[in-house]
């Protein structure tokens, strides 16, 4: 089995079990809290999470419960992310991972208050678990309004609807909207393992770039089903994708060589960390 | 001229410079800048800011750009708020502080976002700052989800329209929507202080409370004019007020309680800090 599946596989539990008992002992309000579970406990990837954990690993760090924490916060501002775009006057969409998105089963006040309040809880935990106001600063920073950050590349992107942008815009886009969490995962593994890897932090990068490239071609490639979201919502946002700006084949081109230049930096970084073990890094990039 | 009032007048532009320079300097896209921006010079009292100004000179601190940056983070978290509770899915108000609310202007997609935008960079300033986790572990609780949580006191206040609440359940309400970030304010100015007093953090509890008791007399005996936001709102929402529950006489009896015993804490808090000067503060409660 590929080894980035494999690892994920070993620590989802723990993950999971942490991240929903950091949000029941510090949610007072019962329905606050089972909006912000219901979205928490509806599966993905938990790509970035474990990311971060294997990132971790990689560079010669023992988990223990801080690092599941941290990973947790991070799912919880990939989680607030999401049930905010999906709001009516945002996506609109209805189905996320399989299920009703949040605002459908909790009205959209309590998805408006259920995402500010997971985004509050990711900074409350990483703050106190990390007790370094350097991996707050790299969150905020990444989650936030500037040139790695979320929100702006969630207002790009939706001010690029319906416009054809040109390449190098779209790739703005989404270093911001996508690459932002991508980057945190592993610069925040660097920083509470007290190094420093530029090659690591190109790899995030060009990882950000084939994660998103990988999706605007499943997007038009996979069902609804297979997706557990609604399939072909570029093309009814009018949104600009790379198969849209490249064709299908030369998407899956651009694709082949961004998974190259990770690659490369990953090589480059592994000289760094003699005591480390990328394998399962470099399984990820397989995985595309 | 009252004290506080005079200590808002000669410190309010530097904030306000401080705090607008800081959203643009870290703000990417225009449109996103533009839509923070305008709320953050909508004006207000900037009660919050101030109040943490105001104590940290009380116990002696001399200010610095530091807490003038601390000080418009908090008031960034304060607007964040606003934002998202004007939105039409929550109390679906039009005008604030005289003029046409966020999502009137910008659109319900951008307010959010703009909220959203103005919460991270709170915490990037504030991380950056204070270089302390200590004050973001607090900042992020008392705009959260848990005990002294702004955003779990949102939810309680939404759950509780059309009903009438026995006043334990009023109170609970504010101290944590109103009563979160006046605590902020005041611990805030303590931690970066690395000072400790229970009782000025007794003295933010009952200030939250007279705060907000006077605000729910204000609605109903003030003109939307007089407010610069609409009047008698919480009879429209069908919200429990201390009014509604004591008698327009009994809340304004309620109100002079609280300031007495707010006044108690500070008589006590004073005595705690030999090199303090609390005048500015013991103005503030003449000013109810």
């Amino acid at each position: 089995m590929n080894e980035f599946k494999a690892f994920t596989q070993k620590h989802r539990a723990i993950l999971e079990e942490v991240m929903c008992q950091e949000v029941q002992d510090r949610t007072e309000v019962a329905t606050l809290c089972e909006s912000m579970l219901y979205s928490l406990k509806a599966g993905g990837k938990r790509f970035r999470p474990m990311l971060f954990l294997a990132t971790c690993e990689s560079i010669g760090v023992r988990l223990s419960k801080k690092h599941y924490q941290l990973a947790a916060a991070l799912e919880m501002v990939h989680t607030y992310s999401l049930i905010h775009d999906d709001l009516p006057a945002m996506d609109n969409d209805d189905l996320r991972r399989g299920i009703p998105t949040n605002h459908v089963v909790f009205g959209e006040a309590m998805a408006i208050l259920a995402g500010d309040g997971l985004l509050s809880l990711a900074f409350e935990l990483t703050a106190e678990v990390s007790e370094n106001a350097q991996i707050v600063v790299l969150l905020a920073k990444c989650c936030g309004v500037g040139e790695n950050g979320m929100v702006a590349g969630q207002v790009l992107d939706i001010e690029g609807e319906g416009k054809t942008l040109p390449l190098a815009e779209l790739q703005n886009i989404h270093a911001k909207k996508t690459g932002g969490l991508i980057r945190y995962a592993i610069e925040a593994a660097l920083l509470s393992a007290h190094k420093k890897s530029e090659c690591l932090v190109e790899f995030a990068k060009f990882l950000g770039i084939s994660f998103q490239i990988r999706d605007d071609i499943l997007d038009i490639t996979q069902s609804t089903e297979e997706l557990g979201k609604t399939a072909g919502k570029d093309i009814k946002m009018a949104k600009s994708t790379y198969p849209q700006l490249l064709g299908l084949e030369g998407a899956k081109k651009a694709l082949g060589e961004s998974l190259i230049k990770a690659e490369n930096c990953l090589s480059q970084a592994e000289k760094e960390f003699p005591e480390g073990n990328f394998t399962t890094l470099y399984s990820l990039l397989k995985e595309f």
